[in-house]
Protein backbone atom coordinates (compact mmCIF):
# COMPACT_ATOMS: atom_id res chain seq x y z
CA UNK A 1 0.00 0.00 0.00
CA UNK A 2 1.00 3.33 -0.70
CA UNK A 3 0.33 7.17 0.03
CA UNK A 4 0.16 9.66 -3.04
CA UNK A 5 3.08 12.44 -2.63
CA UNK A 6 -0.22 14.83 -2.26
CA UNK A 7 -1.24 13.54 0.90
CA UNK A 8 1.18 15.69 2.47
CA UNK A 9 0.57 15.41 6.99
CA UNK A 10 0.42 18.59 8.55
CA UNK A 11 -0.74 17.87 11.68
CA UNK A 12 0.83 16.86 14.71
CA UNK A 13 -2.15 15.44 16.34
CA UNK A 14 -2.63 12.92 13.21
CA UNK A 15 -2.89 9.50 14.49
CA UNK A 16 0.21 8.21 13.09
CA UNK A 17 2.63 10.90 13.95
CA UNK A 18 1.20 10.79 17.01
CA UNK A 19 2.26 7.03 17.43
CA UNK A 20 5.14 8.01 15.79
CA UNK A 21 6.81 10.20 18.39
CA UNK A 22 5.64 8.40 21.16
CA UNK A 23 8.54 6.27 19.74
CA UNK A 24 10.62 8.76 20.93
CA UNK A 25 10.24 7.60 24.31
CA UNK A 26 11.30 4.30 26.02
CA UNK A 27 7.80 3.90 27.47
CA UNK A 28 6.44 4.00 23.61
CA UNK A 29 8.96 2.03 22.17
CA UNK A 30 8.41 -0.83 24.50
CA UNK A 31 4.34 -0.47 24.58
CA UNK A 32 4.42 -0.33 20.40
CA UNK A 33 7.52 -3.29 20.54
CA UNK A 34 8.98 -0.46 17.30
CA UNK A 35 11.50 2.01 17.36
CA UNK A 36 12.48 5.01 15.10
CA UNK A 37 15.62 4.36 12.87
CA UNK A 38 16.82 8.43 11.35
CA UNK A 39 18.79 8.97 8.42
CA UNK A 40 19.76 7.58 5.41
CA UNK A 41 22.97 6.00 6.81
CA UNK A 42 21.65 4.28 9.94
CA UNK A 43 18.55 3.25 7.90
CA UNK A 44 20.77 1.28 5.09
CA UNK A 45 23.08 -0.28 7.80
CA UNK A 46 20.03 -0.97 9.31
CA UNK A 47 18.24 -2.47 6.24
CA UNK A 48 21.49 -4.48 5.27
CA UNK A 49 21.14 -6.05 8.36
CA UNK A 50 17.27 -7.38 7.04
CA UNK A 51 15.68 -4.66 8.96
CA UNK A 52 12.27 -4.27 7.75
CA UNK A 53 10.64 -1.05 7.97
CA UNK A 54 6.91 -0.64 8.94
CA UNK A 55 6.84 2.99 7.62
CA UNK A 56 8.85 5.42 6.57
CA UNK A 57 7.81 9.22 6.79
CA UNK A 58 9.82 11.69 5.52
CA UNK A 59 10.05 15.62 5.30
CA UNK A 60 8.26 17.10 2.17
CA UNK A 61 11.39 19.35 0.53
CA UNK A 62 12.74 18.40 -2.74
CA UNK A 63 15.78 17.31 -1.53
CA UNK A 64 14.29 14.89 0.71
CA UNK A 65 11.73 13.54 -1.58
CA UNK A 66 14.83 12.72 -3.67
CA UNK A 67 16.30 11.52 -0.75
CA UNK A 68 13.65 9.25 -0.32
CA UNK A 69 13.62 7.52 -4.47
CA UNK A 70 17.43 6.82 -3.69
CA UNK A 71 16.75 4.88 -1.22
CA UNK A 72 13.67 3.83 -2.33
CA UNK A 73 12.52 1.91 1.18
CA UNK A 74 10.60 -1.66 0.99
CA UNK A 75 7.84 -0.11 2.49
CA UNK A 76 4.77 2.97 2.35
CA UNK A 77 6.32 6.68 2.46
CA UNK A 78 4.39 9.06 4.43
CA UNK A 79 5.43 12.63 3.67
CA UNK A 80 5.45 15.25 6.35
CA UNK A 81 5.78 18.99 6.86
CA UNK A 82 9.10 20.28 7.91
CA UNK A 83 7.30 21.46 11.15
CA UNK A 84 5.82 17.85 11.97
CA UNK A 85 9.01 16.40 11.12
CA UNK A 86 10.73 18.16 13.19
CA UNK A 87 8.78 16.49 15.83
CA UNK A 88 9.68 13.08 14.63
CA UNK A 89 13.77 13.43 14.78
CA UNK A 90 15.80 13.25 17.83
CA UNK A 91 18.67 15.79 16.19
CA UNK A 92 18.86 19.16 15.91
CA UNK A 93 19.50 19.38 12.31
CA UNK A 94 17.60 16.14 10.92
CA UNK A 95 18.09 14.89 7.79
CA UNK A 96 14.56 14.42 6.75
CA UNK A 97 13.79 10.69 6.96
CA UNK A 98 13.08 8.85 9.40
CA UNK A 99 11.67 5.00 9.89
CA UNK A 100 9.22 2.96 12.02
CA UNK A 101 10.89 -0.53 12.89
CA UNK A 102 9.52 -3.37 14.41
CA UNK A 103 11.31 -4.86 17.57
CA UNK A 104 12.50 -7.71 15.32
CA UNK A 105 13.69 -11.15 17.67
CA UNK A 106 17.01 -12.70 16.07
CA UNK A 107 17.83 -16.28 17.58
CA UNK A 108 20.48 -16.81 20.09
CA UNK A 109 23.31 -18.47 18.29
CA UNK A 110 27.09 -17.54 17.13
CA UNK A 111 27.35 -17.14 14.01
CA UNK A 112 30.63 -18.36 13.92
CA UNK A 113 30.20 -22.14 13.29
CA UNK A 114 33.38 -22.93 14.70
CA UNK A 115 32.35 -22.06 18.11
CA UNK A 116 30.58 -24.87 20.18
CA UNK A 117 30.10 -22.87 23.40
CA UNK A 118 27.73 -19.94 24.21
CA UNK A 119 29.61 -16.27 24.54
CA UNK A 120 27.00 -14.36 26.28
CA UNK A 121 27.41 -10.33 26.81
CA UNK A 122 25.74 -8.94 29.31
CA UNK A 123 25.47 -4.79 29.55
CA UNK A 124 25.02 -4.30 33.75
CA UNK A 125 24.09 -0.74 33.94
CA UNK A 126 26.16 0.97 30.83
CA UNK A 127 24.21 4.05 30.92
CA UNK A 128 26.10 5.75 27.71
CA UNK A 129 23.38 5.38 24.35
CA UNK A 130 26.97 5.58 22.20
CA UNK A 131 28.76 3.25 24.45
CA UNK A 132 25.78 0.36 24.90
CA UNK A 133 25.36 0.66 20.76
CA UNK A 134 29.21 -0.23 20.06
CA UNK A 135 29.37 -2.83 22.55
CA UNK A 136 26.32 -4.43 20.05
CA UNK A 137 28.05 -3.73 17.12
CA UNK A 138 31.45 -5.23 18.18
CA UNK A 139 28.84 -8.80 19.66
CA UNK A 140 27.58 -8.70 16.43
CA UNK A 141 30.90 -8.83 14.65
CA UNK A 142 32.19 -11.46 16.91
CA UNK A 143 29.85 -14.05 16.74
CA UNK A 144 28.90 -13.40 20.37
CA UNK A 145 25.37 -15.82 21.23
CA UNK A 146 23.53 -13.06 22.82
CA UNK A 147 23.83 -9.79 24.52
CA UNK A 148 21.72 -9.44 27.60
CA UNK A 149 20.82 -5.77 28.90
CA UNK A 150 19.93 -5.16 32.73
CA UNK A 151 17.32 -2.81 33.19
CA UNK A 152 19.23 0.18 34.88
CA UNK A 153 21.14 0.41 31.24
CA UNK A 154 20.52 3.07 28.69
CA UNK A 155 17.32 1.76 26.46
CA UNK A 156 19.23 -0.17 23.31
CA UNK A 157 16.44 1.34 21.22
CA UNK A 158 17.24 5.00 21.92
CA UNK A 159 17.67 6.55 18.76
CA UNK A 160 21.54 6.98 19.47
CA UNK A 161 22.36 3.65 20.48
CA UNK A 162 20.41 2.61 17.10
CA UNK A 163 22.63 4.78 14.99
CA UNK A 164 26.27 3.63 16.63
CA UNK A 165 25.00 -0.25 16.56
CA UNK A 166 25.19 0.22 13.10
CA UNK A 167 22.22 -2.49 12.27
CA UNK A 168 23.28 -4.86 14.77
CA UNK A 169 20.20 -4.85 16.49
CA UNK A 170 18.74 -7.26 13.50
CA UNK A 171 22.33 -9.17 13.71
CA UNK A 172 22.54 -10.20 17.27
CA UNK A 173 19.76 -11.52 19.77
CA UNK A 174 19.53 -8.61 22.15
CA UNK A 175 17.20 -9.08 25.30
CA UNK A 176 16.31 -6.77 28.35
CA UNK A 177 16.15 -8.92 31.29
CA UNK A 178 16.12 -8.26 35.48
CA UNK A 179 18.54 -9.42 37.98
CA UNK A 180 16.68 -12.49 38.77
CA UNK A 181 16.40 -14.46 35.44
CA UNK A 182 19.74 -12.74 34.83
CA UNK A 183 21.21 -14.56 37.47
CA UNK A 184 19.56 -17.91 36.79
CA UNK A 185 20.66 -18.09 33.05
CA UNK A 186 24.41 -17.26 34.03
CA UNK A 187 24.11 -20.01 36.69
CA UNK A 188 23.81 -22.60 33.76
CA UNK A 189 27.73 -21.08 32.12
CA UNK A 190 30.94 -22.60 32.47
CA UNK A 191 32.16 -19.55 33.52
CA UNK A 192 31.29 -16.16 34.45
CA UNK A 193 33.94 -13.43 33.96
CA UNK A 194 33.36 -9.74 35.28
CA UNK A 195 35.53 -7.10 33.94
CA UNK A 196 36.23 -4.52 36.20
CA UNK A 197 40.04 -1.64 36.88
CA UNK A 198 40.39 -4.03 40.02
CA UNK A 199 40.31 -7.62 38.62
CA UNK A 200 42.78 -9.94 40.22
CA UNK A 201 43.79 -10.88 36.55
CA UNK A 202 44.70 -10.05 33.23
CA UNK A 203 41.64 -10.78 31.17
CA UNK A 204 43.55 -12.83 28.37
CA UNK A 205 44.05 -15.33 31.04
CA UNK A 206 40.01 -15.61 31.40
CA UNK A 207 38.50 -18.82 29.93
CA UNK A 208 37.20 -17.54 26.95
CA UNK A 209 36.82 -21.37 25.30
CA UNK A 210 34.41 -22.89 27.50
CA UNK A 211 30.71 -21.30 27.62
CA UNK A 212 30.91 -17.91 29.45
CA UNK A 213 29.19 -14.63 29.69
CA UNK A 214 31.24 -11.41 30.28
CA UNK A 215 29.64 -8.72 32.44
CA UNK A 216 30.12 -5.15 31.21
CA UNK A 217 29.37 -2.80 34.67
CA UNK A 218 28.79 0.98 34.78
CA UNK A 219 30.80 3.20 33.54
CA UNK A 220 30.52 5.65 36.81
CA UNK A 221 30.08 2.58 39.16
CA UNK A 222 31.31 -0.35 37.92
CA UNK A 223 29.78 -4.11 37.67
CA UNK A 224 26.47 -4.82 40.13
CA UNK A 225 28.04 -6.34 43.09
CA UNK A 226 25.88 -9.64 42.93
CA UNK A 227 27.05 -10.19 39.60
CA UNK A 228 30.68 -9.69 41.20
CA UNK A 229 29.88 -12.14 43.96
CA UNK A 230 29.15 -14.98 41.00
CA UNK A 231 32.10 -14.08 39.13
CA UNK A 232 34.47 -17.39 38.12
CA UNK A 233 36.76 -14.76 37.00
CA UNK A 234 37.46 -11.18 37.91
CA UNK A 235 39.51 -9.69 35.13
CA UNK A 236 41.29 -6.34 33.85
CA UNK A 237 43.07 -4.92 31.34
CA UNK A 238 46.57 -3.79 32.13
CA UNK A 239 46.71 -0.32 31.70
CA UNK A 240 50.06 1.98 30.79
CA UNK A 241 50.29 5.70 32.47
CA UNK A 242 48.41 4.73 35.56
CA UNK A 243 45.06 5.08 32.96
CA UNK A 244 42.27 3.73 35.55
CA UNK A 245 39.61 3.09 32.70
CA UNK A 246 39.04 2.65 29.11
CA UNK A 247 36.05 3.78 27.32
CA UNK A 248 33.94 1.18 28.24
CA UNK A 249 32.22 0.59 25.11
CA UNK A 250 35.96 -0.09 23.91
CA UNK A 251 36.60 -2.44 27.09
CA UNK A 252 33.67 -4.47 26.68
CA UNK A 253 34.31 -4.49 22.86
CA UNK A 254 37.96 -5.57 23.20
CA UNK A 255 37.14 -8.47 25.45
CA UNK A 256 34.55 -10.17 23.02
CA UNK A 257 37.23 -9.62 20.16
CA UNK A 258 39.56 -11.39 22.45
CA UNK A 259 37.44 -13.92 23.22
CA UNK A 260 36.71 -14.47 19.45
CA UNK A 261 40.50 -14.48 19.41
CA UNK A 262 41.20 -17.09 21.05
CA UNK A 263 38.62 -19.19 20.05
CA UNK A 264 39.41 -19.15 16.13
CA UNK A 265 43.38 -20.09 17.63
CA UNK A 266 41.43 -22.80 19.47
CA UNK A 267 39.46 -24.12 16.60
CA UNK A 268 42.55 -23.65 14.08
CA UNK A 269 44.97 -25.84 16.50
CA UNK A 270 42.01 -29.16 16.14
CA UNK A 271 41.77 -28.83 12.62
CA UNK A 272 43.15 -31.75 11.06
CA UNK A 273 46.48 -31.07 9.36
CA UNK B 1 46.37 36.63 40.50
CA UNK B 2 42.71 36.71 40.82
CA UNK B 3 39.67 38.41 40.09
CA UNK B 4 37.31 40.08 42.36
CA UNK B 5 33.61 37.97 42.34
CA UNK B 6 32.23 41.23 41.60
CA UNK B 7 33.77 41.61 38.53
CA UNK B 8 31.49 39.88 36.30
CA UNK B 9 31.93 39.77 32.86
CA UNK B 10 28.73 40.78 30.84
CA UNK B 11 29.79 41.60 27.69
CA UNK B 12 30.92 39.35 24.68
CA UNK B 13 32.87 42.33 23.18
CA UNK B 14 35.41 41.70 26.31
CA UNK B 15 39.24 40.78 24.90
CA UNK B 16 39.31 37.78 26.65
CA UNK B 17 36.09 36.24 26.27
CA UNK B 18 36.50 37.01 22.05
CA UNK B 19 39.83 35.07 22.57
CA UNK B 20 38.26 32.23 24.27
CA UNK B 21 35.43 32.22 21.40
CA UNK B 22 37.96 32.09 18.70
CA UNK B 23 38.93 28.48 20.64
CA UNK B 24 35.97 27.22 19.30
CA UNK B 25 37.35 26.96 16.06
CA UNK B 26 40.20 24.99 14.56
CA UNK B 27 41.80 28.26 13.39
CA UNK B 28 42.22 29.94 16.82
CA UNK B 29 43.55 26.62 18.77
CA UNK B 30 45.91 26.61 16.27
CA UNK B 31 47.03 30.20 16.41
CA UNK B 32 46.72 30.37 20.07
CA UNK B 33 48.20 26.77 21.21
CA UNK B 34 45.50 26.49 23.30
CA UNK B 35 42.24 24.93 23.68
CA UNK B 36 38.99 24.66 25.72
CA UNK B 37 37.79 22.08 28.77
CA UNK B 38 34.14 22.28 29.52
CA UNK B 39 32.80 20.67 32.23
CA UNK B 40 33.91 19.31 35.46
CA UNK B 41 34.08 15.47 34.47
CA UNK B 42 36.69 16.77 31.66
CA UNK B 43 38.16 19.21 33.37
CA UNK B 44 38.91 16.98 36.47
CA UNK B 45 39.99 14.39 34.11
CA UNK B 46 42.34 16.75 32.51
CA UNK B 47 43.74 18.46 35.32
CA UNK B 48 44.54 14.93 36.68
CA UNK B 49 46.20 13.69 33.52
CA UNK B 50 48.66 17.19 34.54
CA UNK B 51 46.99 20.14 32.40
CA UNK B 52 47.52 23.18 34.19
CA UNK B 53 44.33 25.68 32.82
CA UNK B 54 45.73 29.18 32.33
CA UNK B 55 41.97 30.62 33.27
CA UNK B 56 38.52 29.34 33.97
CA UNK B 57 35.24 31.31 32.84
CA UNK B 58 32.19 30.37 34.81
CA UNK B 59 28.64 31.67 34.81
CA UNK B 60 27.75 33.69 37.15
CA UNK B 61 25.02 31.73 39.32
CA UNK B 62 25.02 30.43 42.65
CA UNK B 63 25.21 26.98 41.24
CA UNK B 64 27.91 27.33 39.40
CA UNK B 65 29.90 29.14 41.98
CA UNK B 66 29.24 26.42 44.30
CA UNK B 67 30.74 24.33 41.08
CA UNK B 68 33.60 26.36 40.87
CA UNK B 69 34.49 26.29 44.90
CA UNK B 70 34.55 22.60 44.91
CA UNK B 71 36.60 22.04 42.04
CA UNK B 72 39.37 24.93 43.38
CA UNK B 73 40.85 25.25 40.04
CA UNK B 74 44.58 26.14 40.15
CA UNK B 75 44.04 29.49 37.82
CA UNK B 76 42.30 32.83 37.72
CA UNK B 77 38.40 32.36 37.50
CA UNK B 78 36.41 35.13 35.82
CA UNK B 79 32.60 34.76 36.06
CA UNK B 80 30.42 35.72 33.31
CA UNK B 81 26.70 36.19 32.75
CA UNK B 82 24.97 33.85 31.58
CA UNK B 83 24.55 35.30 28.10
CA UNK B 84 28.58 35.59 27.55
CA UNK B 85 28.94 32.08 28.85
CA UNK B 86 26.58 30.51 26.60
CA UNK B 87 28.94 31.95 23.79
CA UNK B 88 32.08 29.98 25.64
CA UNK B 89 30.06 26.96 25.27
CA UNK B 90 30.18 23.70 22.63
CA UNK B 91 26.81 22.38 24.22
CA UNK B 92 23.09 22.91 24.36
CA UNK B 93 22.94 22.36 28.01
CA UNK B 94 26.13 23.71 29.77
CA UNK B 95 27.30 22.63 32.94
CA UNK B 96 28.79 26.11 33.40
CA UNK B 97 32.29 25.46 34.00
CA UNK B 98 35.17 26.01 31.10
CA UNK B 99 38.92 25.81 31.08
CA UNK B 100 41.48 27.64 28.86
CA UNK B 101 44.26 25.26 28.42
CA UNK B 102 47.49 25.84 26.52
CA UNK B 103 48.53 22.67 24.59
CA UNK B 104 51.42 20.87 26.53
CA UNK B 105 54.08 18.98 24.62
CA UNK B 106 54.30 15.24 26.08
CA UNK B 107 57.26 13.65 25.69
CA UNK B 108 57.63 10.73 22.94
CA UNK B 109 57.94 7.61 25.12
CA UNK B 110 55.86 4.67 26.33
CA UNK B 111 55.16 4.44 29.87
CA UNK B 112 55.74 0.57 30.25
CA UNK B 113 59.20 0.20 30.85
CA UNK B 114 59.46 -3.12 29.49
CA UNK B 115 59.22 -1.68 25.92
CA UNK B 116 62.04 -1.14 23.97
CA UNK B 117 60.35 -0.54 20.68
CA UNK B 118 58.46 2.35 19.46
CA UNK B 119 54.68 1.53 19.06
CA UNK B 120 53.36 4.72 16.62
CA UNK B 121 49.64 5.10 16.25
CA UNK B 122 48.81 6.89 13.05
CA UNK B 123 45.16 8.35 12.78
CA UNK B 124 45.05 9.07 8.99
CA UNK B 125 42.00 10.71 8.11
CA UNK B 126 39.92 9.70 11.53
CA UNK B 127 36.64 12.00 10.58
CA UNK B 128 34.59 11.73 13.63
CA UNK B 129 36.05 13.24 17.14
CA UNK B 130 34.51 11.18 19.64
CA UNK B 131 36.59 8.08 17.56
CA UNK B 132 39.55 10.46 17.52
CA UNK B 133 39.17 10.71 21.72
CA UNK B 134 38.72 7.20 22.17
CA UNK B 135 41.45 6.82 20.05
CA UNK B 136 44.10 9.19 22.25
CA UNK B 137 42.79 7.42 25.45
CA UNK B 138 43.35 4.31 24.24
CA UNK B 139 46.50 4.81 23.06
CA UNK B 140 47.46 6.81 26.75
CA UNK B 141 46.46 3.59 28.16
CA UNK B 142 48.81 0.77 25.96
CA UNK B 143 52.00 2.43 25.95
CA UNK B 144 51.75 4.08 22.91
CA UNK B 145 55.16 6.06 22.02
CA UNK B 146 53.14 8.69 20.37
CA UNK B 147 50.26 9.64 18.45
CA UNK B 148 50.52 11.02 14.73
CA UNK B 149 47.23 12.45 13.32
CA UNK B 150 47.34 13.35 9.60
CA UNK B 151 45.49 16.84 8.84
CA UNK B 152 42.49 15.31 7.03
CA UNK B 153 41.64 14.29 10.59
CA UNK B 154 39.31 15.74 12.72
CA UNK B 155 41.24 18.50 14.88
CA UNK B 156 41.87 16.65 17.84
CA UNK B 157 41.41 19.60 20.37
CA UNK B 158 38.09 19.62 19.26
CA UNK B 159 35.75 19.97 22.13
CA UNK B 160 33.93 16.95 21.19
CA UNK B 161 37.56 15.10 20.82
CA UNK B 162 38.87 16.64 23.80
CA UNK B 163 35.91 15.16 25.90
CA UNK B 164 36.59 11.87 24.65
CA UNK B 165 39.69 11.34 25.41
CA UNK B 166 39.34 12.08 29.35
CA UNK B 167 42.45 13.93 29.73
CA UNK B 168 44.55 11.33 27.50
CA UNK B 169 45.75 14.71 25.75
CA UNK B 170 48.24 15.08 28.59
CA UNK B 171 49.55 11.35 28.78
CA UNK B 172 51.03 10.79 25.63
CA UNK B 173 52.68 12.93 22.99
CA UNK B 174 50.27 13.98 20.33
CA UNK B 175 51.58 15.52 16.68
CA UNK B 176 49.89 16.46 13.82
CA UNK B 177 51.74 15.70 10.80
CA UNK B 178 51.51 16.47 7.15
CA UNK B 179 52.19 13.34 4.60
CA UNK B 180 55.68 14.04 3.61
CA UNK B 181 57.11 13.80 7.35
CA UNK B 182 54.81 11.31 7.95
CA UNK B 183 56.07 9.05 5.41
CA UNK B 184 59.60 10.09 6.26
CA UNK B 185 58.96 8.92 9.74
CA UNK B 186 57.23 5.96 9.23
CA UNK B 187 60.19 4.80 7.02
CA UNK B 188 62.66 4.66 10.44
CA UNK B 189 60.25 1.57 11.93
CA UNK B 190 60.55 -2.35 11.40
CA UNK B 191 57.32 -2.80 10.59
CA UNK B 192 54.44 -0.54 9.01
CA UNK B 193 50.87 -2.53 10.08
CA UNK B 194 47.79 -0.89 8.04
CA UNK B 195 44.60 -2.14 9.83
CA UNK B 196 41.79 -2.51 6.92
CA UNK B 197 38.61 -4.24 6.40
CA UNK B 198 40.23 -5.36 3.60
CA UNK B 199 43.63 -6.72 5.09
CA UNK B 200 45.39 -10.03 4.13
CA UNK B 201 46.05 -11.43 7.64
CA UNK B 202 44.59 -11.29 11.20
CA UNK B 203 45.90 -8.42 13.25
CA UNK B 204 47.21 -11.09 15.73
CA UNK B 205 49.83 -12.32 13.40
CA UNK B 206 51.32 -8.52 12.91
CA UNK B 207 54.67 -7.84 13.93
CA UNK B 208 53.75 -6.01 17.15
CA UNK B 209 57.08 -7.08 19.05
CA UNK B 210 59.45 -4.75 16.80
CA UNK B 211 59.33 -0.92 16.37
CA UNK B 212 55.78 -0.07 14.55
CA UNK B 213 53.34 2.32 13.75
CA UNK B 214 49.56 1.19 13.70
CA UNK B 215 47.39 2.99 10.70
CA UNK B 216 43.87 3.34 11.30
CA UNK B 217 42.31 4.58 8.32
CA UNK B 218 39.05 6.94 7.53
CA UNK B 219 35.24 5.25 8.57
CA UNK B 220 34.39 6.12 5.21
CA UNK B 221 37.32 5.53 2.70
CA UNK B 222 39.50 3.66 4.98
CA UNK B 223 43.60 4.21 4.99
CA UNK B 224 45.06 6.48 2.18
CA UNK B 225 46.25 4.07 -0.59
CA UNK B 226 49.89 5.82 -0.28
CA UNK B 227 50.18 4.54 3.47
CA UNK B 228 49.12 1.20 1.73
CA UNK B 229 51.43 1.18 -0.43
CA UNK B 230 54.39 1.21 2.13
CA UNK B 231 52.60 -1.12 4.58
CA UNK B 232 54.69 -4.07 5.73
CA UNK B 233 51.76 -5.47 7.21
CA UNK B 234 48.39 -5.38 6.11
CA UNK B 235 45.95 -6.53 8.34
CA UNK B 236 41.85 -7.15 9.14
CA UNK B 237 40.65 -7.90 12.40
CA UNK B 238 37.94 -11.25 11.25
CA UNK B 239 34.09 -10.52 11.88
CA UNK B 240 31.44 -13.03 12.31
CA UNK B 241 27.92 -12.62 10.41
CA UNK B 242 29.30 -10.91 7.38
CA UNK B 243 30.19 -7.40 9.20
CA UNK B 244 32.33 -5.20 6.92
CA UNK B 245 33.25 -3.32 9.87
CA UNK B 246 33.35 -1.90 13.87
CA UNK B 247 33.50 1.35 15.04
CA UNK B 248 36.87 3.11 14.12
CA UNK B 249 37.72 3.61 17.63
CA UNK B 250 37.49 0.58 18.77
CA UNK B 251 39.11 -1.00 16.19
CA UNK B 252 42.06 0.88 16.54
CA UNK B 253 41.68 0.73 20.15
CA UNK B 254 41.46 -3.16 19.61
CA UNK B 255 45.11 -3.13 17.89
CA UNK B 256 46.95 -1.50 19.89
CA UNK B 257 45.52 -3.16 23.46
CA UNK B 258 46.65 -6.39 21.08
CA UNK B 259 50.04 -4.86 20.49
CA UNK B 260 50.06 -4.30 24.54
CA UNK B 261 49.42 -7.92 25.18
CA UNK B 262 51.66 -9.09 22.82
CA UNK B 263 54.35 -7.34 24.30
CA UNK B 264 53.70 -7.85 28.13
CA UNK B 265 53.31 -12.01 26.67
CA UNK B 266 57.41 -11.02 25.35
CA UNK B 267 58.67 -9.09 28.39
CA UNK B 268 57.31 -12.33 30.49
CA UNK B 269 58.62 -15.05 29.02
CA UNK B 270 62.19 -12.94 28.10
CA UNK B 271 62.13 -12.79 32.49
CA UNK B 272 64.95 -14.58 34.21
CA UNK B 273 62.91 -17.94 36.03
Amino acid sequence: MSFEPSEVITSVHNPGIKQARSLLRRKGRSEERAFLVEGTRALTDMMASGAAPSLVYARDTPDDRALVDDMAPPCSVRYVSPEVFAGLSDVPHPQGIVAVVPMSEVTAEPRFDIWRDDLILVADGVRDPGNLGTLLRSAAGTGVTEVLVTPNSVDPYNPKCVRSAMGAHFLVSLRQMTMAPLMEYLSGLDAIIVADANGADSYDSAPWNRSCAIIVGSEAFGPNPALVDLATAYVRIPLARNLESLNAGVAGSHLVLEAARQRRLAASLQEPA
